[in-house]
C-alpha cells in the first residue's frame, strides 16, 4: 500500500509502459520536428488531423463535466472545455494559418484513422467507466505534450535557430501547458483516493498503454508517405 | 408539412400540453411570489434545491457538448456551461446569502425527490437519445422560466413595491435571461431541421409533457408543509 | 482495512442507512401487503407502475452490459437484460391480468414521478458513473425485495390463507429469486474488489442512501389516495 | 420527398458511398478467402481480432437496449446481445479451435488498432447520438457480411472443394445469417420514421461511409505482413 500511496499514478502508469512510451515521446516525428527536418507535408497533415483532434478532445472535457461529482470538478472541466474550443483552437488555427492551411480547409478533411482510432477511444472509456477512466485515457495526450516539449526544450540536439517547428516546441514547454500537465497529474491522484484502489491499476494500466500506442500512431499516421 | 416547418417546435410542443404549461407556468407558488405572499420558508426551500438543481443542469451542458456535432454547437453548450456552473451559480449563491443561506449549507442539504426527479430524468434522456432530445427536456426550465418572469414583470396582479421576490422577477425577466430562452427556441429549431422531421413530434412531445410536469412537482415540492 | 476487505459491500450498505432501510422494507404498503389488507386500487397502481419500472430496469441491464469490462459481466447483463424483458415481464403481465390488467392498458398509463424518478436515477448514475455505481443503484430494488419476500414468508404476521398478495411473496421468497439477490451482492464485491477501493464508500453510501429513500417513494406513491 | 420514403435508407446510404463499399465487400482480403489462396496467418489475424470485435459489438447491443424507446426494440436488442455474447461467441470460438486458436490465447492478444478504431467509433457514435445513429454504425458490418456471403457463394470464381475457407462463406451465405441482415435493415427504417427525417441523410451519411472505411481497415490489418 505505502508505494500505491506515495507515487502518483501518472508515474505508476508510466512506468508500466516505458518502452511504449519512449515508442512515442521519443518518435522519429518528434526527433526530426525538434531538428527542423520534419517534411512540412508531414507537419502540415499533423495539423490538420490535429484539428480535428481538438474538436473530440474539447467533446470529452464536456464528457467529464456530466461525469464530475462535485462541483470543483464540474468547473475545472469547464475551464478545460472552454479553453479548448474556445482560444485553444484559435490559437491553433491562427498558427495553421501561417502554414497556409485555413479553418474552412481543416474541417473538410477527412479523419483518418488514427484521429478516430485515438479520440474515440477516449469518448468510449470515459463513457464506459467514469472519471478516472477517461482522466487516464487522455493523460497520454495532455501530459505526453508536455514532456516532450519540456524535453525538447533543453535538449542539446535540438536546433532552435531557424527551425520552423520552434514555435510549436515553446508552446508545449511553456509554463502556462506545463501547469495544465501538472494540474492533470493531480486530479488523476484526488480521484485515484476518491474512486479507486489497487484493484484499478491494471485496467487503468492497459488504458494508459492503449492510448499511449493510439498516440504513436496519430505520429505514425503524419509520417506516411 | 407546411405547419411543421412554419411554426417553431417550441410552440408545437407547448401547445401540444396547454394544461399542464398553465398548471407549471401559473403555479400557486409563482402566483404567491408575484404577490409577495410566499412564505419564506417555502422560497428558503426552493433556493436550496435549486442550487442542487443547478449543478445537475451544469452536467447537462456539458453532456450537450459531449453530444454536439458541429463546433458551433460546442461552444454554445460550453459558454451554457461555464456560465451555469461559474456566473449563474456565483449569482445565485450571492443571492441566496442574502435569505440567510450560505453555499455550504446548501451543499449539505439532501436532495428532494422532485429535484432528483427532473434532473435526472433530463440527463437520461439526453444520453438514451440525442442532442434534440436533450435540449426538448430542458426547454420547460430554460424558456418556461423566461416566460414568467415576462409575464409577471407586466402583470397588475404582480407586486413591486416591497416585494421581497421582486428580484427573482427582474431576473428572468431581464433582457439577458429572455435572449438564453430566445437562443434555446431557435436551437432547437435548427436541431429539427438537422435531426428531426414529422417523426419525431410524438416523442418529443412526451418529453416535453413529462419535463413539464416534473417542473409543477418542484414548485409543490417548495409548497409542501 | 479488515473490515473492508471482510464484510461484503452490501452489508456495509445497508447499515449506514439502517432507518431508510426499515422504512422501505418494512413500509406500511409491504406490511398491509402481508396482512392481506392493502386494498386492491393500491395494488394495481403498484402492479401498473412496476410494469413501467420492469421497462427501464430492463434498459439498465443493457447499459450494464455496454459498461462491463469483461465477458463474463457482459453475458450476467445479457442474461439479466433478456429474464428483465422477456420471461419476468411476460410473468408480470400474466400476473396482471388476473388483476384485470391488460398490457395494453397499462402501457398507456402514465408514469408516476416515482416511477421516473427512481429508474431515471438509477440509469443516470450508470452512465455518469462506472458499472460497481449502476450496480449499487439497482441494489435496493433487486436485493430489499428478496428480503421483504424471505422475511414475509415466515413472519407469524403474514397471512397466508386467503390472501390475495400470497403469491407476490412466494415469487420474492422463492429459492430462484433469492439467488438473483446472491448473485447481485456477490457482484458487487467482485466488483469493488476490481474497482474499489475505501475511498468510494462515501458516494457508494450515498447511492444506496437515496435509491433506497426513491424505493420508499414509490410505496408511498402506490398508496396515494 | 417520394424517394426518401420509398427507397429503403440502407440503400440510399451505400449509394452515397459505392466506392468505399466495393473497397469493402471486393477487398483482395476477401477475393483470396474466397479463393482459397488467403494465408492461413492472415485468416488467423482476422480470427483473433474477430473475436476481440464481437466482445465489444456485444456490448453495442447492450448499448441499443438502453437507448431503445419501445419495449419490442429493447427485446429486439436483448436478443441480439444473447446471441452475440453467447451462442455466436461459442461459435466462433468452436470454429477457431479447428484454426488452431484457443479462446484464452485469442483473449490474451493486443487489440489491433483497427479492432479499436471500428469498434469504439460505433459505441462512441451511439452514445453521442441516437438509436438510428448505432444502427448505421453497425450496418457496415451486420449487412455488409451478409452480402459478401451471398455474392461468393453464388460467384464463379468461389473455389468450393478443398476451399478451407468454405464453412466462413456459408456461415454468412446462410438463411438465418440473410434474415438478421434484413432485420437490420427493416430496423433502420423504422427508426428513420420514428427518429428521422430527410435532414438527418448527410450525417447518416458520413456515419456510414466512415463505418465502411473502418472495415476496409480491418481486413487490411489482417493482410499486413
Amino acid at each position: 500500500m505505502s508505494d500505491f500511496a506515495s507515487v502518483p499514478l501518472y508515474h505508476q502508469l508510466r512506468a508500466a509502459c516505458a518502452a511504449e512510451w519512449s515508442a512515442y515521446t521519443e518518435h522519429r516525428f518528434v526527433e526530426a520536428l525538434a531538428r527542423g527536418r520534419l517534411p512540412e507535408s508531414c507537419f502540415r497533415r499533423y495539423l490538420i488531423q490535429d484539428y480535428l483532434f481538438l474538436i473530440h478532445f474539447a467533446r470529452a472535457y464536456g464528457l467529464a463535466a456530466f461525469k464530475a461529482e462535485t462541483l470543483e470538478d464540474i468547473r475545472a472541466a469547464a475551464e478545460g472545455l472552454t479553453a479548448m474550443a474556445g482560444e485553444e483552437m484559435k490559437l491553433h488555427v491562427a498558427y495553421c494559418e501561417k502554414w497556409g492551411l485555413s479553418e474552412a480547409d481543416m474541417a473538410a478533411e477527412p479523419e483518418a484513422h488514427a484521429t478516430m482510432a485515438y479520440t474515440r477511444y477516449v469518448l468510449e472509456k470515459g463513457l464506459a467507466g467514469d472519471l478516472l477512466d477517461l482522466q487516464v485515457a487522455l493523460a497520454p495526450c495532455v501530459v505526453g505534450y508536455a514532456e516532450i516539449g519540456r524535453r525538447l526544450i533543453d535538449a542539446p540536439n535540438t536546433v532552435k535557430d531557424g527551425n520552423p517547428y520552434a514555435a510549436w516546441i515553446e508552446m508545449y514547454a511553456s509554463e502556462e501547458y506545463q501547469g495544465v500537465a501538472a494540474a492533470h497529474i493531480a486530479h488523476m491522484d484526488t480521484l485515484m483516493a476518491r474512486r479507486g484502489g489497487p484493484g484499478r491499476l491494471a485496467a487503468l494500466t492497459t488504458t494508459f498503454h492503449q492510448a499511449t500506442r493510439l498516440e504513436t500512431a496519430f505520429w505514425d499516421m503524419a509520417l506516411e508517405p
